[in-house]
């Protein structure tokens, strides 16, 4: 306990002496109190006025991204100051009962427009690229092969240019994925302008017209909705449940993957909104089902039945299995390793402009046409089998035998992989009518072209999911596999295109209960579950072993401040106030408007403590803390008092709670917005009406680690840090969410080794 | 502002005033430092001593069981202290590696474990009740009616007084379900014995002798298994896993139901453990095929193949369906009503003595035999179809066609329901191959007797599930529904018995995603989802409107003190100081062995803040938190020290991690093994080492309702209340699960409305 006297209890806390004994007092220009300067005024001394002067920059810089723009966090904490309150229990039963209408109301609208948007999705698609297909095949089967090309390379490049157009010059924020920043907002992280509704038109246009295009790209990416935490949960699960008509898988991927907080609740609105969305698919595909969808035929909204009624598998299997899943835990970490040297490679070519942008679109989609066309001519002719009830060659524009260059009777299987839709292709890959249909010189060629196409094709600026370029490519290397090993397995190829896409989705992606039901409810076989579970044990057991999942890579390239769930191991030998960084600037309970105005315009901060000082109280002591906009609110409203003096009820009563519920919503006043002359700005205004007056506060001392729980688990913006001894001021800090960052504490404490938990 | 001269931030306050200024000061007898008399001692003045006289006793008192035993909180929250620090740091990466080896191998165990025991439980089931049922087929076929009666029900009621006996002389707290306990558990509440190995025993024998003997029980209740907080969310997940060979629901199931924690890791190794049992079940089922398991053939290890390939469904089915969920709501909530009534009736009966256990649980038997043997007779023998292929009236002990008292061609529709186990019941209920099978009047009687059956069958002193009982239920009602509408559906009426099952389950258990889960994994049919969605939905809205789930109502009754993820209203217009009990202890930094051992003696805290004094620190200040158990393990190691200094590096570091570590897990030492003479208990021990550095705190203004959240969301056991302002001691109380119980609080302030939130 030899630690315990320089008054530092915790372990590590010799390396940050010399910081802490900096001593403090920023410059306390125009009267401005920071750092307790005010307290010396009043000839009042305290043993350590603050912390340590340190400023955090660290974090907030994207790597990608023209845009620099500012990150900012969210308040998901319920904001309990006295107007709420005041608020909160005068509100009758009838506005309780508005308001829960009012947010099941919500639910079943994202449903409802999850459902119509995916539905609007795939007719576009089916009909779009269906449309370029036959044309295609026609012009093939008149052997006119160049224009057949032409018109094939030229549809998809200038659908591809339409796409990337939009995204440049309309909504940048579209390009992608989507789901890390939604990751990310449900974490407390408001990337800029990720829920406008501008990037919700690209996303809904920019994904039909790039699926259209023929990229290796999946539709399920852009389905997210705008509104706050618990509508964007709804919205996540829904946007997966239309994607691949998988309501559970749905529910499921929001809670593994996107939600980083979940109550019960939730799960039970977003079980809701997903099966609105499957009600509406359901009955959508029967109306379709009629043929009055153009196209879009009983093919559309993927649902692979691979329909095999008593699957029994061997030893053989298992081990094949096993095997499949080691090689595809490997695989999909190099995915993903690519992945990210990709983008960053990219983001340097789309910083230069929107036309660069567009132009790198535009070569992936000749690239992509390039392949798709001239590989399948490598492959030789079959002739069609006898023994099968389908057409063949296959006369629409899907189909399981394309004829492309080959005479009657006979089929080309690259063509009927690589000439088909995303999704007709994976249909044929699950496939188990067709055991020998493809060869394994051409799955191998067309794994290798999907691998590579998939990772070129992320990051360019076109809205793009993941999840089908990684099934296309794991259930070809699936089938591969199955063909390799035909001589040792029991099961069907079919079915080991099923399990190689389970190992690379969990190579990937990590996730591991969503995807087997996603999995599940795509294909419809339960019998496969215990194979299924096992390989995604095993490849994300071997993939985690290498690099972290893609989405959370895609995150930290975009330096979205996301927190763990989990506390660092190196947090357990720091404490709160060695992280703590500032100016810190703090209000008294009655302030100065002059005061109030200059922290307003010369910080970014957006939580300020407010501490009560004699007269208002025996000694200084925090009474709470005051988000920037409410006092925006407060200061526009100008309920200000000559004198010190506490606001007389009537005017606290005239400051409607709704006045402080919009500025919460983001849409409230700017710093700009105010005219406040000089008189105003040397009266008073008391700030006790619009602080929470229970802020969650944390002892210097205490633990990172448990700091960074406590902030993490009830979702904060901000924790007042408060002295450990009595005779100091009541907080010498705040941490926020960029405090708790490894970027922020190892350019700290460049000693401490962030023991491999890169 | 008014209300802040009197110190009185928060609403609400006024009514708390006499109660707070009423004075302190317990007796503090014997020098043991209580309510900072030792800070008077020293001439130190305290404005406000403590907060309040009062003393919680209201909500540790259980409504049944006839051992009123102490329920222990647990400690979930990592107890940091310089000791754990010490060993954390020395800590080499093998034996990290260790740990995680340990950890995946346990629940590696806990799957293989719980497969193995689901299996025997069904191959016992399958063998014993289909003995029964060929003996009594055998008379009934030789027309020995009575004999047949005789056996049939003397080999019920002898099964039935075994698992009695088991459970009311070996472990009566293996009764019931089980699941209340989990969660309880799971939520932080020890409930005495519920996880003894003697438990686990009669859990798996009682449970085979008690659905073997016919009751309405279901088999899936008992599958548990003892471990720590992960592993019995691993346990509890693997028990629903193999009782339903649904692995994703069983992950579904501990998340939605039982854990009142959730991290992404746990749900990744839910799903290990429960691949495991997929795995294990698999592998079983493949062996049994053949023969080698007795009477269990493909019958067991429950899987309801409904197999309608193609389903469509119209506007009728809708409707009926919506009609369905509503009455299934409804029944859902008398049933759990009438449960309640029950389960608190029969706990007069079970308090008097084994005997009088052993009685109920005959007397059940014989009812239940009675209705099983007699209610058949009510029904007509009807001429057995001819378009079928399969055998009727069916031979073996299962089979879809009782031939019962009928001539031969003849089959008797109630003895198919009746007289087989309640796996094969289901099976026929959910059947769409017999479609016009069973007689209408004759599903209303099975129905009745069914739901009134499973009602008196819970509470007495065997292991029972509910499952079983409510999908029993559930499938008469939701066929009965379907041959109601019959000419308004389209729908099969084995697909409404489905939906039937699932309204039942969503009216009295309210899970909504692992339900439909369940069902899914149960029925393999996912083309029925949307359906189920909605039915699930609808029923546990209208449940909801009556009354709480049937778990959370057992919880209630058991006197389990269950934290609720979200704060009630009313707590929001107190503070954390309003509700906390007394008397405080607490210790000094370096303090003395008799004043410990006599708070040891005289309280049953488990936590005591540890504060430290000048001279070893400027003013008094929190240095931590110590734990009974630890304080045990120091007392017996009698490290202590003549005067009042620090211990020295040497002693501390001869208090082994390992020694406390085992403290921790309950196994640890009792007051009565310390050996402490007078001239000892004079001395001094350092508690510093041994204490939470870092305990959580809040101050004493804090909103309670933010309080209960911060406390909830951390899994915490002790929460220290600190004072607003400076120059008071530096704690003020402290906060205990029970303290938020709403027994508690409204016992305090019977003023207060508890918002029909009951």
């Amino acid at each position: 306990m030899e630690s315990k006297e320089d008054g530092v209890s915790n372990g590590g806390g010799d390396m940050l002496h010399d910081i802490e004994n900096e001593g403090i007092l920023l410059d306390g220009k125009d009267g401005i109190r920071r750092n307790w300067s005010g307290f010396s005024e009043r000839n009042m001394s305290y043993a350590e006025p603050l912390l340590a002067k340190r400023t955090n920059t660290t974090s907030q810089i994207a790597i990608i991204g023209a845009n620099l723009s500012p990150i900012e966090s969210l308040d998901y904490e319920i904001f309990e100051n006295e107007i709420f309150n005041q608020d909160w229990r005068s509100r009758k039963k009838i506005q309780i009962i508005q308001y829960v209408i009012l947010k099941w109301g919500f639910a079943l609208i994202i449903g409802l427009g999850t459902g119509l948007v995916g539905l609007f999705n795939n007719i576009s698609v089916e009909n779009i690229a269906g449309f370029k297909l036959l044309l295609t095949t026609n012009l093939m089967s008149q052997n006119r092969y160049l224009e057949a090309f032409v018109a094939y390379a030229g549809i998809s490049v200038i659908l591809a240019a339409a796409a990337g157009s939009l995204c440049a010059f309309i909504a940048p924020a579209a390009a992608g994925s989507g789901i890390p920043e939604v990751k990310a907002y449900l974490n407390g992280v408001d990337a800029h302008s990720i829920l406008a509704p501008s990037t919700l038109f690209v996303k809904i246009f920019g994904s039909v017209l790039g699926v259209s295009a023929g990229f290796v790209v999946g539709k399920e990416g852009p389905m997210n909705d705008r509104d706050r935490r618990d509508m964007i949960t709804c919205g996540a699960a829904a946007g997966v449940a239309a994607a691949f008509r998988a309501p559970v898988g749905g529910v499921l991927f929001a809670l593994e993957e996107a939600a980083s907080w979940w109550r019960s609740a939730l799960l039970w609105r977003t079980f809701f909104t997903t099966a609105v969305v499957a009600i509406v698919l359901r009955a959508a595909i029967q109306f379709c089902a009629t043929g009055r969808c153009g196209l879009f035929g009983e093919g559309g909204l993927i649902m692979y039945d691979v329909g095999s009624s008593k699957v029994t598998y061997s030893t053989g299997d298992v081990l094949a299995a096993i095997l499949l899943g080691v090689i595809g835990g490997v695989l999909g970490s190099v995915y993903n390793y690519l992945v990210d040297k990709v983008v960053r490679t990219y983001s340097i070519i789309n910083e230069k402009g929107a036309i660069y942008k567009i132009i790198l679109v535009v070569a992936i989609a000749l690239l992509t046409s390039c392949c798709y066309y001239f590989l399948p001519w490598i492959a030789t002719c079959k002739p069609c089998p006898t023994n099968t009830s389908v057409i063949c060659p296959s006369v629409d524009e899907s189909g399981e035998y394309k004829s492309f260059q080959c005479k009657p009777g006979y089929y080309n299987d690259l063509a009927s992989l690589f000439l088909n839709t995303n999704d007709d292709a994976i249909r044929n890959l699950f496939s188990s009518r067709i055991t020998k249909e493809f060869h394994i010189s051409n799955l191998f060629i067309y794994f290798g072209t999907i691998f590579f196409l998939g990772i070129a094709t992320y990051g360019i600026a076109v809205p793009s999911g993941l999840f089908i370029p990684v099934i296309l490519a794991g259930a070809a290397y699936g089938r591969l596999v199955g063909r390799l090993f035909e001589p040792i397995v029991k099961l069907d190829t079919g079915l080991f295109a099923l399990l190689g896409a389970a190992s690379f989705l969990g190579g990937t992606m990590r996730m591991t209960v969503s995807i087997c039901v996603i999995l599940l409810e795509l294909t419809n076989d339960l019998l496969l579950l215990p194979l299924v579970m096992l390989v995604l044990l095993i490849s994300k057991s071997v993939a985690d072993g290498f690099n972290k999942g893609v989405y959370e890579q895609i995150l930290k390239i975009k330096g979205l401040p996301y927190m763990e769930s989990h506390a660092e191991p190196y947090m357990r030998t720091l404490a709160a106030r060695d992280v703590v960084s500032g100016p810190l600037v703090t209000f008294s309970g009655i302030e100065k408007v002059g005061n109030i105005l200059h922290a307003l315009e010369s910080t970014g901060h957006n939580g300020f403590p407010v501490i009560d000082e004699p007269p208002f109280s025996d000694a200084p002591e925090l009474c709470g803390l005051v988000l920037r906009s409410h006092l925006l609110v407060l200061l526009k409203g100008k309920n200000f008092t000559k004198d010190r003096v506490f606001m007389s009820r009537s005017i606290s009563q005239r400051i409607s709670a709704l006045d402080f519920a919009k500025a919460g919503s983001g849409k409230g006043l700017k710093l700009e917005d105010l005219d406040i002359n000089e008189e105003e700005k040397s009266m008073y205004a008391d700030l006790h009406p619009i602080s929470n007056a229970s802020p969650y506060t944390v002892i210097e001392t205490m633990s990172l680690a448990k700091a960074a729980i406590l902030f993490r688990q009830l979702g904060l913006r901000h924790m007042c840090v408060v002295p450990k001894s009595q005779g100091r001021p009541p907080v010498v800090g705040i941490l926020t969410r960029h405090d708790f960052m490894p970027e922020h504490i190892l350019g700290l404490y460049p000693g401490i080794k962030p023991h491999k938990e890169d």
